[in-house]
């Protein structure tokens, strides 16, 4: 019999991520610089921001099978803060696509202090990207079996 | 007699900034640099949700009488994109006043290419902050006549 | 009666520019970020000589209809400090227009700490740049009435 | 019955992830700039360097319960270029734990251009830190069960 | 026997040096990045001056024995564009010391290219600083016998 | 006759550079920046790392007559930590020369606080390089002789 246990063993997150989704890859793991927060160590909302835009164009890119320009933020809430020493992990998926758009939602989990246990979702926004061509102008998302790398992540 | 030469000199825009909203200051005014925008020079939109962050957050720090932090992204829509070259005009104004909380809607204007007359608007956000005290909790925004400076711009 | 031209008092600045020159666009409109200073919350005065130059360019552009190129500092005074969390405006006007190169002088202010009317101006300076063309080389100013945006701001 | 595809959509590395190495979180996951970068495109070796430093740091600090400094690079080695546009994923895991030392295996995978599931090993090292203390000398390592977290990721 | 003269060759300028002010340390020898420039290649200006200010409040700074700040620029010349690709040398000395003020005198050179003993003056200016103490305030630049270090560079 | 102070002008190094390697000149010379450092003032080693790399490079570069990449990271030992306030000289020698690779040993000396005749070597490093064409593939590194500038410094 495989109980989630014994499968999991190479999925399930050490101790250092609980708190973290299980068996997800973040899109973008990463460690504020002193420079990107103010002189508290409070990391500046729009740095939180850039990253969000990125992390979710990763998904929408790999779905548009090419460049992808941000339209619209339709939410974004900052639920907790973000301080420098924290480290971000920020998670994506896509909840629609449209003729030529990709909207994605976007999770931001912080590890405070490198050292704990203790992980908490800072941000959660959702965004729209749409698919461009080398002109700058939208052009259609191909179907799902026109992709040659047919399942997204 | 008064021509137009005349009359302008105070607060008429210039040529240039035609296509600016006639006699507002804007609370951000800048130049993306080349590491602000990829290869093809476009400039990133965190780059420009960051900055818009900054320019809301000035009318709200004004009006809280001190410390803000960003809480919700209400809404943001790219409406045009931006180049390296062009310089930015960010508006903001305070659309809502809550018991802790201040709404802003902020405006972008891009003049292209330092230029020309060709002002095109480029962004529109609505963001909320809180008003914090040292301890990063909310607290009250102070009442209108409570504020040294009346009058908010 | 009050015409829209006439409605100016929409361009008196409101009481948070109280300080700054009444009517006028600043070029620039920055906030420095704290790794932009020191430990102890001083803006580098090289970081600001590059913002003067930035914002001395941007008329001197216009103006020449092209590029231009900086080829010289005449005068550069700085009156007070700046601290992160000032908000600057710097305004530029040219003051000559040579064969192939054109003056301008640049004038800074500090709102202090973004809450108080207190603005001080902080930084005067008198730059020269040169119109280049492709090849980098000096070309000729166009005269005024070759402008395609004659009066320039 | 549950079969390897029934039970893996939790775990499984997705299509765009073939070619990571399987079940493991990564450290860091960034995407370098256009200003990492030279006018080719090709990354610099010491972003490189700096991004395998902050991700081998992690492990051993949380596995030193606090601070460390890097204190020698033991081996580091280029094996494919990074680009523009790659999406890097640092693996790190402790090799050997001495009495105020401990010594971290870094690989790093671009996953090249977003799109493609073309994922290479482009870098390789080996990196030695020592815990220390607020006065910035060398301290012991503490022993495994005086960890709070036990198991180190 | 070995003279001063004989035993000057460990200091005669390598060929790659052929150009640099013989037998004189640069206060800074830089590369300026890819994101210090414009998509031209070409370096911005205020870039070059940030560092100048830099290498300018060095010498400033041993002679003050402690902090000093930039309260002018006197004169600024760049001679020659700098290009990315460039290995630039700046020299600075004392020209002039007064009772709280300290000018100096900065010279910077480009070896263009890194390959070529095509070495050029690209710029000349001189600052005046400012000896202050922990208060900001001007405080009296030291005599010379009562610096530790008498001798400055 | 010949005093020291005649003699001394124009290779002995002055007070300020006692504990720099005499009659050499450094390739790299930079104070890092508060940005390059942590909240108590400690520069980061994967900043050091970087300008290391460039450091090593620059003689690589002359020596190939043209472009290098980095291929390797033999040893790096940060024998001292770098302050923010310090300023660092970096020196490098070819020590071999392959087919199509070259060895550089690089040595990084701090002046503590720009004041003191307080000079520690902080970092001892050795890095591989290979020369490429512009097809990014391995080239011959020309003999001595083909050099165009057969002195390497």
């Amino acid at each position: 019999m495989t109980t989630p246990e014994n499968a999991a063993p190479a999925c399930t997150p050490a101790p250092a991520t609980r708190g973290l989704p299980a068996g997800r890859m973040p899109e973008l793991r990463v460690m504020p610089a002193p420079s990107d927060a103010n002189v508290y160590g409070d990391v500046f909302g729009g740095w939180i921001m850039a990253q969000v835009d990125i992390a979710g164009s990763l998904p929408a890119t790999r779905r548009a099978n090419g460049r992808v320009a941000t339209i619209a933020v339709n939410s974004f809430v900052f639920k907790n803060p973000v301080f420098v020493g924290d480290l971000l992990s920020f998670y994506a998926e896509i909840t629609k696509v449209g003729n030529t758009s990709i909207t994605v939602y976007v999770e931001v989990y912080a590890e405070r202090n490198r050292l704990q246990a203790n992980t908490v979702k800072v941000t959660e926004a959702t965004l729209t990207y749409v698919a461009t061509g080398d002109d700058r102008k939208p052009r259609k998302v191909p179907a799902l079996d026109e992709l040659i790398f047919p399942q997204e992540r």
